[in-house]
């Protein structure tokens, strides 16, 4: 089953539901998908999700009170990260891999650090480091561009995720033609009050002193395209050098969503790294 | 009964779900509350919407895809003109008073523009005409507010609605514990994609050719804010002048919100305007 097709499940975490949808074979280790600042279940690229879950068990999931998971976004990062850490353990899931986009990867750094015994492979997806390089900027720019986006009626991602080339601009409107692809049963819409509560958030890590990210000790494949303008790709190249195991792609003509620009070689490249 | 305890209703608008609460003796003509960008039924001040139904029939709704209102916000001020006008219809009223807040006082000028017999008295609060000055600069406004709210940890609306003097911050402050004085069954928050539509028809209504404003022949009171900064007072002002039978109150150290920062002088001005 793809995942337009896949029905909305729900948990109940500590007291408050959290959706979810479930696909690909219900064998190994699980890969759990966190999502991107603004996004619910419906935001994955369907070409990665699927892709991924064609050899691999995958979850993606709204995390507390993000489309149609109850509850309040928490103003902090951490305490994304032991929400997600409670979802995981009320699945049942003792050791997941994590595929972290944007927020995220900031959340799955997170993750990795309260609780390093759960996690067995990472992939990190146009995301940075806590107190990385333009990371307390990224408020700014998610602000400016909706702007932007509000004065021409387009789609802010166009402007903050993918390069604004000939090849970008093509990019970006094939990606927004297949988020609507699932027509029946989509998630609820993220609230303006969540989103603010998630820019919050996201402006407090980019202040943050940096981690010491030469304790992780897993695998992590740090991914990219070389013109990420909201999480600048410096940061991608910095925690591939600060992480003792870490490897990095970066896609060439790619923004932020550079694993939905070149969704197929991304999807190889994963299945390769997390091994099938 | 008060509108903090007073349930939710819903009718059917050619097709679409709309919600609204009625209160306020149910005899004469009522009076449509008409909210500002981002508002559900829930950000009205309890203290204005409880003292014109003191005396007066009253109706505030959620419009086309806010709130709980079904549907999807239209990107023009004009259509939400027409489903305002589609829902007082299906309510089964013929004559109605109207009170437009900034983006609802947008949509009453063209209500009584569309359908004058409609209306019987309108107050207009917080507002401007069509391509008035500064109105194509409320997008600008919200957004660089709402970036510097989100950095403070403040709500937007401190910045957006109230002066920026002592006594504004104050009036700020007792405004926002007031919106929280219902506390069961409350409205359903707006989506990112609403404010985002709603942010388009407003910036187009600022780009609009001005309309004839000497055709209003209805009673208008304008009320503003000496210190309106998201729809410069000027607009107050000019509407004032161009308006045959208009009537101007600013409020002295008021901002945007003047009628919730003064909501008791309010209230008195606006029951002696409509009449019991």
């Amino acid at each position: 089953m793809k995942h337009q097709d896949v029905p909305t499940s729900t948990i109940n975490v500590g007291g408050t539901i959290f959706a979810y949808r479930e696909l690909g074979p219900k064998t190994g280790v699980p890969v759990i998908f966190l999502t991107h600042l603004t996004a619910v279940l419906d935001n994955w690229d369907p070409r990665v999700v699927d892709g991924i879950a064609a050899k691999r068990h995958v979850i993606t999931f709204d995390n507390r009170g993000v489309g149609a998971s109850e509850g309040k976004v928490p103003d902090t990062i951490e305490a994304m990260a032991r929400d997600a850490i409670a979802f995981i353990r009320a699945l049942g899931f003792t050791q997941v891999d994590l595929l972290g986009l944007s927020l995220g990867g900031f959340i799955t750094q997170k993750i990795v650090q309260l609780e390093p015994q759960l996690v067995r492979k990472i992939i990190l997806a146009g995301t940075g480091p806590a107190g990385g390089s333009g990371i307390d900027k990224v408020t700014q720019i998610t602000i400016f561009d909706m702007l932007r986006a509000a004065l021409t009626f387009k789609d802010p991602k166009n402007y903050l995720f993918f390069s604004q080339t000939p090849n970008g601009k093509k990019a970006a409107g094939a990606f927004l033609q297949r988020l609507k692809e699932r027509t029946a049963n989509r998630d609820k819409a993220i609230s303006l009050g969540a989103f603010y509560r998630q820019l919050r958030a996201v402006h407090a890590f980019g202040l943050e002193r940096p981690a010491d990210l030469s304790r992780v000790t897993q695998p992590v494949l740090v991914v990219n395209g070389d013109q990420d303008r909201m999480v600048p790709t410096s940061n991608s190249i910095d925690m591939s050098k600060r992480f003792p195991n870490a490897e990095l792609v970066l896609y060439a003509d790619g923004g932020h969503t550079a694993i939905f620009q070149y969704h197929e070689a991304f999807v190889n490249k994963a299945l390769e790294f997390l091994g099938t």
